[in-house]
């Protein structure tokens, strides 16, 4: 078999998507998501200027070849720019590698190693009363595990928390969305919450709460030791990660389970953080981890260390690559719990999966291939509109993480 | 003072660099280099596509707060598509400052450290006689140091060696070239090289030597070892540093000193390597490193380890990044050496600077901000052409570091 | 330009202050701040004796060339007169560099990071009841942020309280008065003092506190854990670091945020302290860290590590560190906040400043170079009157850090 | 017994001392050596201004309160000026105690450890052949111990190697004479001479070696490891120590004994190379240490890990600090060498001494105290001349360690 083409398709069916297809001369075809969100034509222009000439007349099925012939063959590594072009690649050269052999893709990677797969959604409100009262209503819909994040007293607007009924951080403007933050005031409140969210749900039902990078080691230290009791699934994102071993005073104070990843795009990323035992989830997704054939490495990297996957699967990633991780998450022995927010009706109408959430959790069927169907006429309909993820700024004016 | 423009201009006047332009409303313009060989469209898709409307409006003269809303406001961190954008706004704005206060911009970075630059040149053969020759040759044109690259007994296309008369790896073509490579006929053949070499140039001489990231590290370790009578002034790229500790295995064997950088973006790339003292020389450069911002503190790190720079320089980043290595390396103390390949007459004609380059060093004099112009109207008569660097395979098809 | 001269002025309005000038050819003129408590003249006669004579005729615009000649052309390395005199010429030359272009110094050390510059002040009192008074009334004077001593139950004279109405440690006379110290009936007694200030003043405001290096490792390990559910901003000197490893004991059993470095002289003082992430504020101050030049490389390396700056801010440093720690804190990312006790009326007469102070923060207005005035004449009515920081002992007699 | 004054006198017999002399109410009096060449006034100042008042009414006998009085009482801790300062008065407590009690100084120190205590000394030539012969020389006259120092082909002006008779590196003048350097054609050189020295003297005589801070942690580890055939005593000052782990480098790549320490003040310049056994000999000198009470802690925590003693002693360090250094060296078991240059025979009309020198060693008489006396008169008639260390520049201008 070989590869006669790749198209890049960007659409914005209620947020914006950068879908790849790789073609090939037996008529079998896969599918990719490049989506980086605030950064989709850069990744857009990595595959098609670069990455298109290279692949035709390759065989789809050496896929292993392929991804070194990428990763090693930029020369320039790593980052999400690269590592998402190159994950879009992969994902889709598994999907027609399943689809030629009529199986749904966890057949190629090990088979079925569980029934389904459990996934949390967002619960958030303005203030502490609305989180607890929307925490409740998420969990009747019959969500298992919940993250929790809620307006700060004192604060404006915050990350996790929207005003519009789905959540969704990136604003279509000409330059980012502002937000505003103080660690004293959020450090102050959220053992509060999730004092009265524990109180109100009981014990049977996962907590999660997400920091987003904003803590220094020790602030998240504090954070982990105060919300011990209240047995948290995990925490998220306890503070900025470039230096690895910033996670080894947190692990140092703290049972609470941590977990990390979403901004990351390779196993160098995580690999002192595994090998050191001082996480307990690792967060990469398949399309921004650079595909199925280094996330299968990852999490045999992670199952060595009792690590789990939880991987990122906001609504900013498209659902071929929710179905990527899902794929994933059936095979590999050490799947965890898998982030699930919903899509807005546009994204279901472009995108139809075979994948079915219910109860809490996914299930897959027999579907050859990711299971993902992409409607290129009807994606056509939502032309791109340019959007950013906000920025955020300490009260007196200091650049600080989002 | 606010910035009104941001253009990104692509152009090929002998190979394809990506330019900068940040323009302001007090008519003082700034130039940035953009170029990351063979992703240059990625770049400049990420420039024009999700920075430019940011910056419109914002003061030049905040660099540091301009840096971290860029490198923390995409929030999708490091690798060299991002920090290359990054990295050519910062220098444009640095260009513009300097420009403003009319002084060069080694004023701003601390003045003047030493009087000159010392720059090296690469030497080439196809074999043993032709290398010695031609590293000969390059002495007698004045040059300190000289990387010396040899074509290897038994392999047919190895990295460092051109049939052309300019040394320029990357290909105007659809897809990459690809080379061949043998550990064991390297290995055998490099000792020998650098004892002809030095047998013949004698010791006032600085020889260096590129590994390309080929070696494993005890491979290395060999090579920094059996190189140890010739007294290199560097071992670069001894082997893949995505994991630094790689690098504890070669620095526990030789005392061959070690450089390695030239595809690192950012500190946390190289972090570990020199609070550990693993290398002595830190090879990013300006452009790929994220701009002046960052790179000042990544010097400032390394001077406390020893550690000097040795900025990459080929060809295949434009004047503009040459003239902020070059300001960057005039201020600080631990200044190293500068690559330095020279232009082929088109890019000169494109891009004429007020750094100077003779006998080995260069020096720069007291034109404000880089010193640097870009001819943009010539620039427009040498449109961009698809190029690629090579890629590497073993003997035996596997696919290989290049 | 060249230096053509440097003033050392010793003046004493309200208390002692040594103070440098650089003159040079082109009229512009920089100030530095040499004061070093209780050590002024080995200060004075470093600089007089020996460096203003390799001054003249050099640059001042050579920095960084400049700073390593002091540095390391003094052979005799570190230490606080040493570099407190380095300091001093390294914020003068700071200061004409940016008087001669016209902008206020931040500009030349990347801009504005921030709109406003939080102080914290101090709060004292004899016992718990006047403590908690005097707290709630420098909080209603409009600080964010207290630094909260205390004297201790059956200690007669102890850090951090005095009788006078302004609080100045130092005292004029022959020889330093003798306190005395129980680190027993201390560890008693904090914990008590700030369940109470913090029941008083709720959660609002931060609460810092200085154990001024009294403790060893592990005692100091017990007050921050006993201190956790206060939630101070800081544990100052939590232990004398003489061996920075002595930090480690107490990282490992407390989350309470830990500052140091008052008594630091270069980054060698702190340089395990910050890869280690043991302290959360390095405290250094610009003078007695060796200048502008040194702590924005010192800066760089904290904020790889999330450490905020705090620099050391008593009345015993001039208005011209002040500006300086205030420049360099507009201009750093990883500013935390700065001290700021006021001054006497006799030094602002002598000192005028162009920084502004309300409402718990500083501004910094667009004077150029440092923005600070050194009345001459009036300072000659203030002569240098000898002054000592007290000494410490035990009950028993033994000599204790002070 | 009470102090009743402490004197500080410059005086400049062939070089400037700092010499105090304190006063007791019972007539004994001590001398104590406060110079740091280069810095004397500093130092002086120090002593005169702020230490003299608070001795005053003091027991001298007490030398372990006013040790920590003066050093935990300064609260700015550390460094050259300081610490000579607090040495000069420790040494002038212990002469007068031990003048006091009849006895000569070691005695308080724990006796008598060895019969006569080795030294070495400079042999030096501006090339090869000359600095061969100036060792022989240097033997003839019957040292056991030679530290071999020469001109560098290509280099003008190098540490250790003087154009006059008496080797003197500071100069008078208004400012550091400049040197020059290049570590490259150093290492090319120095193995050259050790072999030609070796081959000269043979195996039955000490010799030593110091780099003077000048070489990165890899190119000391090179050159120890080139040397390794010639068996040296030690190497010295391999590399800049403010980082200690530096040391880790040279000492993982060569056994070449390492010696270290004339530039410390305190056991925490050298408390990690002692307990990582990084180093073989410890050079702080008593005067620059801070005097005999702490010298004698940090012979003792030498002891624990192998290290010897090897005292920093060239001619600008007074006879009184080389006495202390003699007793020092008799009572403890760790001794290992002492530096000794001789002194110029002003210098000798000023300073009287007991100690002995014969035949490559010192032996101590039973004078009391430090058995020496200052003529004041004499002194007198040499008054202080600024002088200055040199400093030293790469041929590029980078200023470098001297």
């Amino acid at each position: 078999m070989k590869i006669t083409g790749l198209k890049v398709m960007v659409c914005s069916p209620g947020r914006n998507f950068v879908t790849v297809k790789i073609e090939t001369d037996k008529g079998v075809f896969g599918l990719g998501d490049a989506t980086l969100n605030g950064r989709e034509k850069a990744v857009a222009a990595y595959l098609e200027s670069h990455l298109t000439s290279c692949l035709i007349g390759r065989d789809p099925f050496d896929t292993e070849d392929i991804w070194n012939y990428l990763y090693k063959g930029a020369y320039w590594r790593r980052g999400p720019v690269t590592m998402t072009a190159i994950g879009a690649v992969d994902i889709a050269l598994w999907d027609i590698k399943s689809k030629a052999l009529e199986v749904p893709l966890y057949q190629l990677l090990g088979g079925k190693s569980r029934n389904r797969l459990m996934a949390y959604t967002h619960a958030q409100g303005q203030d502490l009363a609305e989180t607890v009262e929307d925490v409740v209503a998420v969990k009747e819909q019959g969500f298992r595990a919940i993250r929790v994040q809620s307006g700060i007293p004192g604060l404006k607007k915050v990350y996790g928390v929207s005003d519009k009924e789905s959540y969704e951080p990136a604003v279509k403007s000409s330059r980012p969305v502002e937000e505003n933050w103080s660690t004293a005031k959020y450090l102050e409140f959220i053992p509060k919450l999730f004092s009265a969210v524990r109180k109100e749900v009981g014990a049977d039902i996962h907590l999660l709460h997400d920091a987003h990078h904003r803590l220094s080691p020790i602030e998240a230290a504090r954070l982990g030791k105060e919300l011990e009791s209240y047995h948290l699934y995990w925490l998220e994102d306890a503070t900025a990660a470039e230096l690895q071993d910033r996670f080894r005073i947190i692990r140092q104070h703290t049972t609470t389970p941590l977990a990390v990843g979403e901004v990351f795009n390779s196993v160098y990323d995580c690999h002192q953080l595994m090998i050191e035992h001082l996480i307990d989830y690792i967060r990469m997704t398949v399309a921004h981890g650079g595909g199925i054939t280094p996330m299968m490495k990852i999490a045999n990297l992670a199952s060595f260390h009792n690590i789990k996957t939880g991987c990122h699967g906001p609504s900013d990633l498209s659902p071929i690559n929710m179905a990527a991780c899902l794929h994933f998450g059936m095979a590999i022995n050490n799947y965890g719990i898998q982030e699930y927010m919903g899509y807005p009706q546009e994204t279901a109408d472009v995108f139809s999966t075979s994948y079915k959430f219910a109860d809490g959790y996914f299930t897959l069927d027999e579907s050859p291939g990711l299971g993902v169907n992409y409607d290129e006429k009807k994606a056509k309909t939502f032309p791109y509109e340019k959007a950013y993820l906000p920025i955020n700024r300490l009260e007196d004016g200091t650049l600080w993480d989002w």
